[in-house]
């Protein structure tokens, strides 16, 4: 009878082609399966709550396992397996679950923060950031913004090349928080598609250089054409910073 | 008739061997000067406020230097400057000052701060801190600090191969401040002896390791002894965050 671990994750997606495994290049799935496997010596296959893009950062990512093995009889489980991984992705719990809980599919919603630098000269300090010299208005933003909460078709704001068919999210927060020279947009939906919100940063940048009306973004939804909107902002920027169950 | 520049200087130390210009070695002195040169065909050399050792990091550190070249007949010197320079120096202003201004002499105090990272399990998104597992009681921290501040001998916290044989320092301020998980320890003093800041940190560390009475402090200091304080400490948690004129 095999037990289901619940573990949380933090990364640094810069180095990795996305969380999703693939073949041949590295991503934060295989790295973590390749840890797990070297430390319980079982074949570990998790699942993730979600994809995170090449290049996107997580301060909070879900997957859950099944596994033989039992963590509680190694007092050092967690510690060895960040001593495994490589420095810029850390499990920091692990813990049972009943085999109810699901990563993906129990989870209820996910928290997604962007974080524009807005002043003129870089910094040296500056990581997970967008620099953007041009002076922004967040209320302007936060009006641009709240045309996006509710359940809408985000096909304007699509992949070009995506593959799935559903296209309604449920958006229950887009909101744009000024701390000093930094812009924080939260996004809090139940799913997003493919480069979703780096499309809605860049359609929002859009809005303000042209100094459209930030009426504007209910005017791309409502087309559901991807054309309309912005370009997709560098993922450098994104953070997925929760998911709730 | 040269005209005296002064400019601020962020950087982040990790890749140098100290700010002070040496042979063979990468230094921000000498990432500066060269970038200098490049800008203004002119053989320049740089006055810093003051050394930082060794892989430690500046938010605010200022240079000035003497050069015919006049800087506003370029409406984008300090655009090019830092163009110049590699991603870790950024020099975020630069004015014209009068001959009287002297970038280290004229620097009336200095401003450092070291970061603690009081927690068990490191961050992928820990970036020049100190991982320190145990916890850390700010007030005691303070105690320990209080004995520091004013006008004393510090050659209990010297670098042992330490040449200068002026060994006191006013201090100004030395307080801990908690901002959730993150200790930030900052000094102020009309000036600091080498590898001083990173003695001090260790021998606090030493006093909490050991829950030595915060006093120990004073009696390390007064000993004016070496060997008694703590163990010389990573400068990857240290920053000149100010230089006071």
């Amino acid at each position: 009878m095999s037990t289901r671990y619940k573990i949380e994750i933090e990364y640094v997606g810069t180095n990795y082609f996305g969380s999703q495994k693939q073949v041949k290049v590295d991503t934060i799935q295989s790295k973590l399966e390749e840890a797990l496997c070297t430390l319980t010596k079982q074949n570990i296959k998790i699942i993730l709550s979600g994809r995170t893009d090449k290049g996107v950062h997580a301060a909070f990512q879900v997957a859950h396992f099944d596994c033989d093995y039992n963590i509680y009889n190694n007092g050092k489980f967690l510690h060895s397996l960040n001593g495994i991984l490589p420095d810029d992705i850390c499990v920091k719990n692990i813990e049972e679950v009943s085999k109810e809980f699901h990563a993906q599919k129990s989870a209820k919603k996910r928290h997604y923060c962007y974080t524009i630098a807005n002043r003129k000269v870089r910094s040296v300090f500056d990581r997970h950031v967008l620099l953007y010299p041009k002076p922004l208005d967040e209320n302007r933003i936060n009006q641009a913004l709240s045309y996006l909460i509710g359940c809408h078709d985000f096909s304007a704001f699509k992949a070009s090349n995506s593959q799935n068919p559903a296209k309604v999210c449920n958006m229950y927060e887009a909101k744009c928080i000024r701390e000093g020279e930094f812009l924080k947009i939260h996004f809090v939906a139940d799913r997003f598609l493919y480069k979703m919100v780096r499309t809605i940063i860049g359609t929002i940048l859009m809005i303000e250089k042209n100094s459209f009306n930030p009426s504007k973004m209910k005017e791309i939804l409502d087309s559901k054409v991807r054309k309309n909107a912005g370009m997709t902002i560098s993922p450098d920027g994104l953070v997925l910073v929760e998911v709730i169950y």
